[in-house]
């Protein structure tokens, strides 16, 4: 099969001349039984096997699970140069006009690459609805698929045909898909990558009750309310392990989930209170807020412990202030949030995921 | 008049014991006709007279227009650290068990001050209600208030109360009075922090007409969806204005708004097509989107144009690579976001303000 990649814009997004050439394109490739991508996209990155098309940086992108189609080819560059220190990346395809290979083509490859272990789509329009349901239903029973939809709004809309020449449809109906195909459905960026990096480095809650651990109560306030309001709960230690706890913890602490250890958080501290929890029936997942100026001492004893399958997810509060010591623990594998909320809220995603998965290996 | 700052905890927040020893503190001010800050605070910074109470970053901090106040302290000081480099603090107030000094005075206090242009407030529970909405309705007559309010749950209410001895009462009442008084509600720590600096430093957007000019159609469609949904929409430029608009794009450039300069925006075009958005009657306010690895050849540029009271507010995606330039922008008076999406959202809370404010102006 030989494919043939068009990144030059000029096509269909930009009136009849370009429609009519684009037009050429196909009937050329269609005589000589090739495959084509684009055109007015950027071009492919597979890094596990060394190949490059266009998307310029593999000499700096790592080997990775991550696997990702985006229309707009601009958009995967321009991201690909700051993610790069925190994801690792094992496809990266811009689809374009998408005059012939589509999202759903590139989802359903996806699906079955065994390098990936989760999707990424960033997309402003659906192409053939049914089968991309289809594809999407089947990939999401193996693994997470996460989309980012452009054109939620006429007004939206508008724009989007305007640059890529395709209708986004009406978002109800590409609400009412995602949820059917089990996609699960980002708001912006900052929550797409946010999902990428738990889904992609860490394993799936088996439970819904999460032990939050933190240096500051007003971020184990905001941890317990936005896991409530997601369908989560605080962990409720048994007994003993409350025991344990309150021997380890400084007379001050007064909750024991969340264990707030206001400023005076150490990482032996920290260490012991995961390992507790990592024990308890009741936890099926951590939180940790961790204070941005000492980030760097937990990183070694975090990547110390055994945590039996069970996520922990972390919040340094303005992180970007601090991106040394944070680029230091996702390599680690530990993904970090500016905001508790966004650490929460994902640890929800991830454990409605595992319920879904769960459901339909049964069925 | 005299007052004391208790930064000591162990009182009210901890038990009966505690609760006796903050009331034997209560009697000893009353006797002594003084008033108290605390007890379990971390005092209070005033950048303006040199006044620091333990929050102990003073001789970094620069003197600024934010006012804010804490219930928790580490919060107050966790926060500090980072957030200096990109927002000017006026006074950071910490109220810990607030056994005398409330919110609702600190909230009277930065309302008053002439060097406080905007007040945000990080708040767990609201004493004496009434009063609270009383000098809240006419703080936001004058300045724009903001409030993050932790305690939305029953559960994070029971985490408040173990953590500040308060009660974080029922969110819809929250909700009401915070409408009612016209604060503008942040959801989350980010969102506060985005909201604050363009309050502080971007005039209000006299119409809900925006231009967005970006490099990457994806975000150019991100900022029309979040635009439409929050009730602004793009501007229409006026038909000469259209005519000189189009002399100045590349050919390939096919939509007035938003500009989509696609990876080929250099600082002179950005210039000319801001400028044309600034002469524009039907352009309230602009949205800039810009390239991160490139951020730094904009500063200057955008720093030399009149923008005749528009408010521009910029977006660079993942923009946490690029602190060293995102900081230029930043003390230049330029707030960066990572998400068009935060951009687009806080420009409308920045107009629906500014009616509101018209609309007491008239009463």
């Amino acid at each position: 099969m030989k494919i043939i990649v068009v990144e030059t814009a000029g096509f269909a997004e930009t009136g009849a001349d370009g429609k009519a050439a684009q037009e050429r394109i196909r009937e050329i490739i269609k005589a000589h039984g090739c495959r084509l991508l684009g055109p007015n996209c950027s071009g492919v990155i597979n890094t596990h096997v060394g190949n490059v098309q266009s998307i310029g940086l593999v000499e700096e992108v790592e080997k990775g699970n991550i696997g990702m189609t985006a229309q707009a080819g601009v958009y995967a560059a321009g991201i690909l140069t700051g993610l790069r220190h925190v994801m690792n990346f094992g496809i990266v395809a811009t689809i374009g006009n998408k005059m012939d290979i589509s999202e759903t083509d590139i989802l359903e490859y996806l699906g079955s690459d065994d390098h990936i272990d989760v999707v990424a789509m960033y997309m402003e329009d659906v192409k053939s609805g049914r089968r991309f349901i289809d594809v999407a239903s089947e990939v999401t029973k193996k693994k997470p698929v996460i989309a980012l939809k452009g054109g939620r709004t006429a007004a939206g809309t508008k724009v989007v045909s305007s640059h890529t020449a395709s209708l986004a449809g009406n978002d109800e109906i590409n609400s009412a898909a995602f949820r059917q195909s089990g996609i699960i459905r980002a708001r912006d960026n900052e929550h797409l990558f946010g999902l990428l990096k738990a889904f992609a480095r860490q394993p799936l809650p088996r439970g819904d009750g999460i032990l939050v651990i933190t240096y500051t109560g007003s971020l184990g306030v905001a941890a317990t309310d936005t896991l409530y309001l997601n369908g989560m709960r605080l962990a409720e230690l048994e007994p003993e392990l409350k025991e344990r706890l309150k021997g380890i913890l400084p007379d001050y602490v007064t909750s024991l989930n969340p264990v707030d250890y206001s400023f005076s958080m150490d990482a032996e501290q920290l260490r012991k209170t995961i390992e507790l929890g990592i024990v308890s029936e009741d936890v099926g997942g951590l939180i940790v807020v961790l204070q941005g100026e000492i980030l760097g001492s937990f990183v070694d004893t975090l990547r110390s412990i055994d945590y039996k399958g069970k996520p922990i997810l972390s919040c340094v509060a303005v992180k970007e202030f601090m991106m040394e010591d944070v680029i230091l623990m996702e390599k680690a594998g530990f993904p970090v949030y500016s905001t508790v909320e966004m650490a929460a809220e994902i640890l929800a995603d991830m454990y409605r995921y595992s319920l879904r998965k769960d459901r339909q290996a049964q069925a």
